[in-house]
């Protein structure tokens, strides 16, 4: 039946096709390019898949049907058949949040140095849109997986992993399933931040964070608690405030703790997006107030005062999860293990500054 | 065969698993299903897929079996089957990019409110990866492509189009095809930026941008040469520099045109990499040097001066992009068309800065 594929040349068959509900029907297959090669199926298949057996004429006849029809290999079906795709997903939180862009970009540059593709997908925070989107992928048959974890429970993976997909998770650890994963020092990085601005002189040093639920919010407010314990500092509840990091609801609580009846001289912001907020809040004010930031953030630098900030290494999370991830794939790497990376205190001016009463 | 498919739960298998070549291998099969709840092939089908003609009780033994065994249903062979899948590709520059941040979003919002799974992959500016990755994404039976361009020719998307592919092409247009496209006037954004300098007294003004074979930095030269032609003013070469913008090429090319001949008294800065970069330069001089920058950057308001841009709306591109695609698929929109985006001068003091000499 060669009249049938090319007919989805003409522009009249193109708005058929698109207004019908046959949304692949009209694709060119196999069949087609051995009708219109004048060749067995047999034949075709040898070629596409670069077996032996074929002559080189018959080949290039195959190759101008293959190209005339616009014939292209259903690698669903190849799939089916070889099991591999040479390809990895990665789950990611907010694909606006800056700190995954280099996170994303290092999983990328590991993955084509071995070859694969990365796809990627964002749960937006979303325990059921993460497994939706793992659950898809695996379905398409990526090799392994990446995962920064919205929820707290991965029982749902236990199949795929079983099957063979090599699996990392990365800024946060998986819950209720062991797997390999990536950390950074979130409790000593936030404790070291904290220590800093007791360093400076400060008491009553204020913490804003994300929802408690996530581990790097609660992991950075034990860091807090540790260091103000450690100076023999009581803390007031006044002074911490965890939830959604949205400008309105930071803003409404570093005004808070900067004017209840025991005002904080120091703030200590949980990530990048509350240090943001909070830079815009203490611009405002008439009186110094000192700032470190968990994350470093793009022209902390040229900010007058410069900010002081708890820096993780996003691009090493990336990498050092992507390197496992082919580890497994390669078989040389067995038992899941925890990595915790270092964070880095990077003084510019915010952190240093004394307490303003 | 009921005994091969719980195989897999066994720890010794889980790493003879890892360690051989068959990384699928293993997985349970309807047919496993079929044997541990003692039905018919025919059977679990129907129970996988929904369909009708199973008794409660059959049902409950078949679902209670998927669980057991871990079964999941390969969707690579549904794909086959139904031709359609929910999920929608987005083919990106650089993971990295803060501009990509938003509209990658806005891309999913729609995604989302379609019911349908995004994934993306970048290209990192290489026209073969952009290819590779088109169409692995079609290959995986994705409904439609929002794509970034690196290349431009993309006559390699022709058979997926014709065969259904909905295609929108986004922040660059499409090469040696008709499709939609949706971009921001970078001409006329760039002309009205040039044109601000001028207006403030500035005649010798520098323009740093990306590769001039990308379709916005060759605009927004073109934007920068009609402001000055428009004004009388003839541009010297030593005044314009494109090429790639990691930051050691643009502090090389603001660091020439600054201490030349006819050192530029202001410099349009052609996207949001090359702008942080040249604030940096600008920050270590000690005469005042006035900047308008292409994209609006995270900050950009608290920096003294504040920086003065032209702003995209990132979000709206993706968001006007996406709506393109899924119209495209409901049938409802069928002519290619190409979509212009007004961009908006905001000032904030550094495009403001009179001729320091």
């Amino acid at each position: 039946m060669p009249e049938t594929a090319p007919r989805a040349d003409r522009p009249a068959d193109r708005l058929r096709d698109r207004t019908s509900g046959t949304r692949y029907g009209n694709r060119p297959t196999m069949k087609d390019v051995a009708a219109r090669a004048g060749v067995g199926l047999k034949t075709v298949s040898r070629v596409v898949n670069g077996e032996p057996g074929v002559t080189p004429d018959t080949e290039r006849r195959v190759q101008e049907a293959i190209e005339a029809l616009g014939f292209r290999r259903n690698d669903s079906a190849r799939v089916l058949r070889k099991g591999r795709t040479a390809s990895i997903g990665l789950i990611l939180e907010d694909l606006a949040d800056p700190f995954y862009g280099p996170l994303s970009r290092a999983v990328e540059e590991v993955a084509r140095a071995h070859g694969a593709l990365l796809i990627n997908g964002s749960s937006a925070e979303d325990p059921d849109r993460e497994q939706e989107l793992a659950l898809a992928l695996c379905a398409r048959r990526v090799d392994g997986l990446v995962v920064i974890p919205a929820g707290d429970d991965h029982r749902y993976l236990e199949p795929e992993i079983r099957a063979g997909v090599a699996t990392v998770f990365v800024d946060r650890p998986a819950g209720r399933i062991e797997a390999d994963v990536v950390l950074s020092d979130n409790f000593g990085g936030a404790r070291d931040g904290v220590a800093h601005l007791i360093a400076h002189g400060h008491r009553r040093i204020g913490f804003i964070g994300d929802m408690p639920r996530i581990h790097t919010a609660a992991e950075r407010l034990r860091g807090y608690r540790a260091a103000m314990e450690d100076a023999g500092i009581a803390v007031a509840d006044s002074w911490m405030s965890l939830g959604v990091t949205d400008p309105e609801r930071v803003r409404r609580a570093a005004e808070a703790m900067l004017t209840g009846p025991e005002p904080v001289t120091a703030v200590f912001a949980g990530n990048n997006r509350v240090t943001v907020t909070v830079i815009r809040v203490l611009a405002g004010l008439s009186r110094q107030v000192a700032l470190v930031g968990f994350d470093d953030i793009e022209l902390a630098d040229l900010l007058q005062p410069g900010v002081t900030v708890v820096a993780q290494d996003a691009a090493a999370l990336g990498r050092t999860a992507a390197e496992r991830l082919f580890r497994q794939l390669d078989g040389t790497h067995l038992t899941p293990e925890r990595i915790e990376l270092p964070t880095r205190l990077v003084t510019r001016g915010s952190g240093e500054l004394p307490p303003s009463d």
